[in-house]
């Protein structure tokens, strides 16, 4: 069961609308792929981007840092945020300028933060945190101690709404163009992890788990 | 020769200070290397991010878009904008769930925009622009043509601010850790390109382009 997301001015795709979409069933798939997502907040009227590490958890997204950091003490007092994540997936290339485009894959999410202050739902959000990022890295790693967890801000933001932006296609020339000597078809990009590189101070009997080996998003 | 770039309240890295940079000589090699920028600005109180193609000029960075682009309209008015890019290079598995990280390059960019109305300098621009992103492109495809040029918005936002965050480093764990029974180390991200797909319609006889075949940033 997906919560609705009305589409109102804040979130409505303007250029090019064939390629938004308002189902969150569309829209989570492109969230959970990213690792960051890049937060817009508004401090003395001024907009600031910063990139940071994000998770979702059903209809939040989770943010984690420094107690000491100012995005964060931002976001803790319940101001609007803007969190966009976005994969480019291939160039196109047309034979006209005009029709180069990009293949990609948006989210914009409006809403806003609150800090979580208990401790045990603080643990409980790190290691979903942790399982969102890395998949079974929880229980193969140390957990945080009372000191560390102290240190550590989380800030879930509610998606009050949200809209995503697809273009998943070809070449799109004017027919007049297609006669013309220049190449067209697409440059695929893709992200790729690996392979993993052992820390220097690891003891040799320890092998790279299946879950980097394999890691991807 | 680098225009001076002064560090004040708005574009310091506060948190863990030497990671920032504000050498123009650092900054812009991770704003060239991006295709696209995180694009953050006001409006109505609420703050906005978008993803586009950015390319650099000098001190001023190029967007653009269509003439009915809500986000290209409002950069045009001059209005405050914060440009990020963000390249993540590795993820950082140490053995305390606490000091896992990331390896990343990021670049905030603080300016105002401007549209260019003039048809030359706006040909210029565009030119501009598809050789940052695609190399060899723009003398390899139909230039734009005047109602092409017209439909095109071009934003050139002058960098009056900038700042860099960079961690490139390995495994950081705590000395009482090192002895756990769990693996450390670096999962490598890159982007790769291609292999480039011929569009549908073009003609057997002509071939992928070399500057298609080696693309890189």
């Amino acid at each position: 069961m997906s919560t609705p997301n009305p589409k109102t001015k804040r979130n409505k795709v303007i250029r090019v609308p064939e390629r938004g979409h308002y189902d969150r069933n569309i829209i989570y798939p492109i969230v959970d792929e990213a690792l960051i997502g890049h937060v817009g907040f508004v401090m003395d009227e001024q907009p600031i981007v910063i990139p940071t590490l994000i998770a979702r958890d059903s209809d939040y997204i989770l943010l984690h840092g420094s107690e000491a950091s100012r995005m964060m003490r931002h976001m803790a007092t319940g101001a609007p945020v803007c969190i966009t994540v976005t994969h480019t997936d291939a160039l196109i290339l047309a034979r006209s300028a005009f029709h180069h485009s990009v293949n990609y894959r948006s989210a914009m999410l409006f809403g806003t933060g609150e800090k979580v202050e208990e401790p045990e739902e603080k643990m409980r959000l790190t290691a979903l945190f942790m399982e969102k990022l890395i998949p079974q890295r929880w229980d193969d790693s140390r957990i945080p101690n009372e000191k560390e967890l102290k240190a550590t801000m989380i800030v879930r933001v509610y998606i009050e709404q949200a809209s995503a932006k697809i273009r998943n296609a070809g070449v799109k020339d004017d027919a007049e163009d297609l006669g013309l000597p220049y190449w067209a078809g697409i440059l695929p990009i893709q992200t790729v992890y690996g392979p993993a590189i052992n820390d220097e101070l690891l003891p040799s009997h320890i092998p790279i788990p299946e879950y980097v080996r394999s890691y991807g998003r």
